[in-house]
């Protein structure tokens, strides 16, 4: 892992970082106890690592629970080359959405595509992260990831023992369904009551496969893209339960 | 409405109140500014206004938010005498425990017999309170209430154009999700997943029956009782973006 910027502002220390090729950002708190918690980010279908929605997040959990976070370009997304499969496919997801068909069926497949090349990524990036000396290897991780930061993080989470609470939400159960049901830590999962192109039976069946008994779900009044911008608040007291706070004298009201 | 008792703690003033013979608390900021909202609160079946649950409450929402919190005792609860109808159905519902036969049925229609004394109540209480200087009557107020203070609550709020945003679960949509098709104020609402009293499509019909357009349904793992302790904690950023903080330089980042 090579660190190629880095610049401080409001008390957040941004590093941007390669991994063999795979271009990444950790936010890290400007002051604070020589090891924090780590949480990993997935982002968005079409989105990328400087994305307004992962700075935003980014800051609000360094704020708000003294973490390290760190997100990476998923495949063929941001800094990252796309490949011929990749433009196909989201040549058909614009297709589908000019013609009024439902895009599920093309997000689920293209997104699953993506997870078996970034589920690998993100534990490689994650072995990294862990040799820094403020990360380190034996603390809490969480994971972080909405719509196909979703996609990734499921099988990721089901994968790799080392993650110990997850934010999840805004997809489909049809890929997903089975790396729920081996998923047991801590789980907050997200989906909008309106949905235009998740069926709410859809998601409720993603949320009830998860094998945690800790879990919640935040279901909201609005359409796909409405997901109101609290629920990013939201992460934080489930994070600081999970991982613990790592800002001194942080009161335990808020957990 | 007369005080009968007041002490001081920690930052908090608890008055004890009644009025027409209704006994009440009222907790408020010992410090802040002249005035500041209201959360109306109602307390669950068998319960009273001094219970934990009713003072811990209290105390999130009066150090979070900078709020006023009241809560009256219910008919045939805490310091209020019980009628033969109240020892019938509270004999009813034990029968029903004791055989294993669902709560249900005795519960719903209880709550609501109890609402129909208890929403004028509620809504004198509030004249009285919005008479105080410190309250006013044109300031923003939020209610409260799990269980049989939903049963209450729904009722309420759907009646009084005084409620500005409302926090309700726990309960049955039978008697309920008429008045809920009536209020179109933010509600945050939560459910149990694996409630063995209220069946998940219930809960999940009663969310539905909600007019608002800004409404949050939270769902947790685990039975009827177990509903966790930081849903409590949840309402208060709720009620701060509806109400508005009254706690000056609170981070916006919460709300």
């Amino acid at each position: 892992m090579r660190f190629t910027s880095e610049s401080s502002a409001d008390g957040i220390v941004t590093r941007d970082f390669t991994l063999d090729g795979i271009p990444g950002v950790l936010w890290s708190p400007a002051a604070g106890p020589s090891r924090a918690p780590l949480v990993l980010m997935g982002h968005g279908g079409g989105n990328h690592k400087h994305s307004p929605a992962m700075s935003g997040r980014a800051a609000l959990l360094v704020r708000g629970g003294g973490f390290h976070v760190a997100v990476i370009d998923a495949p063929g997304h941001g800094d990252r080359p796309r490949t011929a499969h990749d433009e196909q496919e989201i040549a058909a997801l614009y297709a589908a959405r000019a013609a009024g068909r439902p895009e599920g069926p093309i997000v689920v497949r293209y997104n699953a595509h993506l997870a078996e090349q970034a589920v690998p990524e993100h534990r490689a990036v994650l072995d990294a992260l862990q040799r820094l000396p403020e990360i380190g290897a034996d603390g809490p991780v969480g994971y972080f990831g909405l719509n196909m930061g979703t996609a990734i993080g499921v099988p990721l989470v089901a994968a790799d023992p080392r993650f110990t609470a997850a934010v999840f939400g805004l997809h489909w159960p049809d890929a997903l369904a089975g790396h729920a049901r081996r998923i047991t830590v801590p789980v907050q999962f997200a989906m909008q009551w309106d949905d235009e192109h998740i069926p709410r039976e859809a998601a409720l069946a993603l949320f009830d496969a998860f094998a945690s008994k800790d879990k919640t779900l935040h279901a909201n009044a609005g359409r796909h893209k409405e997901l109101p911008r609290f629920e990013a608040n939201d992460a934080v007291p489930f994070f600081v339960r999970h991982l613990g706070s790592a800002i001194p004298g942080a009161s335990p009201a808020l957990t």
